[in-house]
């Protein structure tokens, strides 16, 4: 029995790009799949009926910020996450270790795990394979992640290959430690943008059965091409019947290159943090809403969008909000974003199906400009 | 012809409460009413479909805001506020009399208007009766209101009443620039604390017919008996059929003892304000989300109340946005305080319908704590 389940359903035929679903206790959602980003168990500035609105399946939350705050235990005592945060569809949880490696100098690593500062009030703690896993049961999610070290960029072959192999003995750790029969744990490959660690990893992880595999240290400031050349190297590698996540990467031109090679899921802050900032995503680009040229444009943000804000409001008017810093500016921005990305995601997913993935592919990047 | 029509439909037996509905070109809505303040165009983070859902069938926005950002020249173009923010129900403005008297040494007034300096650019800027009345025009609201100085506390007799009968005669000039008969325009009794003035404003302003009368210069700092006391003084000497409008004033005592001396419409930012500050309105007075008492709360704000956020989220929940600053926390505590206040109106509504209102005014009074 697993909790996690992943149905493919079309392939094509020129390319590694896939349709499928995957199926969870909170609900299935179809992939390829863009998962917003509720970092502290609230996507910001918006409702999770928003978010259904939109047709978002699934969310991401973050197992170091809830830690700190809230508490996992606080979360469990709630009833868990899903009840929480109102949110009745699926959920997945990282495991902190993004985050705790992104520390710096206030973090020490060993074998056993990651001592740490707290970013808020400078307090010791501690994350292990262990605690990052049993904080996870506590917070509920459907889909968990194992704890691992994110490797920076660049890093020489020696220290790749020792922090790889140890995030392996973690994820065996991580898989030892999951009772919980309702959460479907994640192994992720790590291995820098070295090709041999790389599917060193994936063996090891694969021996290991994992319900689904993530991809991890890339987009951590590599040129694209490489992370591209290593994304193409390892996915081929991971077995056809589990769902594979690109952790972190959430730009149109990046998704598209995901998808191309076989990538079901991503998550990404970028289309919220941008939209905070008064940037909008199209399919033409990225629109800056503060521009004098929308002073007095009274259409919406793109004309074809379905969007709630592209339907009632025009840039003037969000363009008016974001200026003078009005809340409901910045809700209006993130629900364009979160729309314009999961359509982005759902139109990919047609061509798919459709078998039309490389037209697709070819009309998108002849009208987006960087 | 007027565009504002005041319907009285029930009067209390033993005070001066009143029921009517007021219709405008916009809709009609019930009163007693609250108008929840939408300054800068927008009702801070929430939108015009929350708004209509917690009964709100009038808002206010502010004639000093809009002139600066983003000018009513935009907002005309854009086919006037109720266009440009997607509000289709009724929307009074006021004249930006009182934000510009607030600015203290950077105005200047003379009988002609007032020169100022923005607060947010420090250029130079002209309100009078005529350019006050002309922009809320270009905003198109349906109620709109004089140009007045709102006399500050404490003020001696003869400083007050130059300046009633100076907003006296900036009343008349604010009618014989209003063209649009699609707007209707209430004149505003001034008089400080001196029931003689307020007298003298009351029969000078009722000799223009107004379609309705404001009362301003109170909730200025004055003790709350002596403002009981003038607004008592006032509202009798109103005229029965035009709607009477208390300017500035939102808590719950203060509403139930204007409704009970025959007020029709109150406004204030106070529920909004307080809700950004962790503040909930219930009916046993203040609940302080961020205090450690409501960590493990997960009961709702408020057992009783029907609003989404009461509906949904648990206090722990609530606290935990609210302490973390996301959005989406500010976004539920307004959303509660609105529907708390809009749901106290109805229900003060309900009880003069059936002649009880004034054990509501016990009741509420016997349970609420300051």
């Amino acid at each position: 029995m697993t909790a996690i389940k992943y149905e493919l359903i079309k392939e094509c035929s020129k390319t590694g790009a896939r349709a499928g679903k995957i199926h969870t206790p909170h609900g299935s959602f179809d992939t390829p799949m863009f998962m917003p980003v509720g970092t502290q168990a609230s996507v910001k500035s918006v409702s999770p009926e928003e978010l259904k609105d939109m047709g978002a399946g699934v969310i991401l939350s973050n197992t170091y910020h809830l830690f700190l705050r809230p508490g996992e235990d606080l979360v469990k005592e709630a009833g868990g996450l899903h009840k929480f945060m109102n949110w009745d569809q699926a959920i997945l949880t990282d495991s902190g270790g993004f985050q705790v490696f992104s520390l710096g100098d206030l973090r020490k690593i060993t074998e056993d795990g990651v001592t740490f500062r707290s970013h808020i009030d400078g307090s010791k703690k501690f994350l292990s394979p262990e605690v990052a896993t049993k904080i996870q049961m506590d917070l509920g999610a459907d889909i968990i992640m194992a704890f691992d070290e994110c490797v920076p960029y660049p890093a020489d072959h020696d220290y790749t290959k020792q922090s790889t192999q140890r995030t392996t003995r973690w994820a065996k750790r991580c898989k030892d430690t999951l009772t919980r029969t309702d959460q479907g744990l994640f192994g992720i490959v790590q291995g820098g943008m070295y090709k041999d660690l790389r599917t060193m990893s994936v063996n090891d992880l694969k021996e290991m059965d994992f319900p689904g595999y993530a991809i991890g240290g890339l987009s951590v400031g590599e040129p694209k091409d490489l992370m591209y050349e290593i994304l193409e190297h390892t996915v081929c590698q991971l077995p056809k019947d589990k769902p594979r996540y690109l952790m972190g990467v959430g730009t149109p031109d990046c998704l598209v290159e995901g998808v191309q090679r076989g990538i079901d899921m991503f998550d990404c802050v970028f289309p919220t943090r941008v939209a905070r900032n008064g940037t909008a995503m199209t399919w033409m680009g990225r629109l800056v809403i503060k521009n004098a040229e929308y002073t007095r444009d009274f259409r919406p943000i793109d004309e074809h969008c379905g969007c709630y804000a592209c339907r009632n409001y025009s840039r003037a008017y969000i363009r008016h909000l974001v200026r003078v810093n009005e809340i409901f500016g910045l809700r209006l921005m993130t629900i364009h974003n979160l729309y314009f990305l999961l359509d982005f995601m759902r139109k990919m997913r047609e061509s798919i199906m459709e078998d039309h993935f490389v037209e697709f592919q070819n009309k998108f990047l002849a009208n987006y400009s960087h």
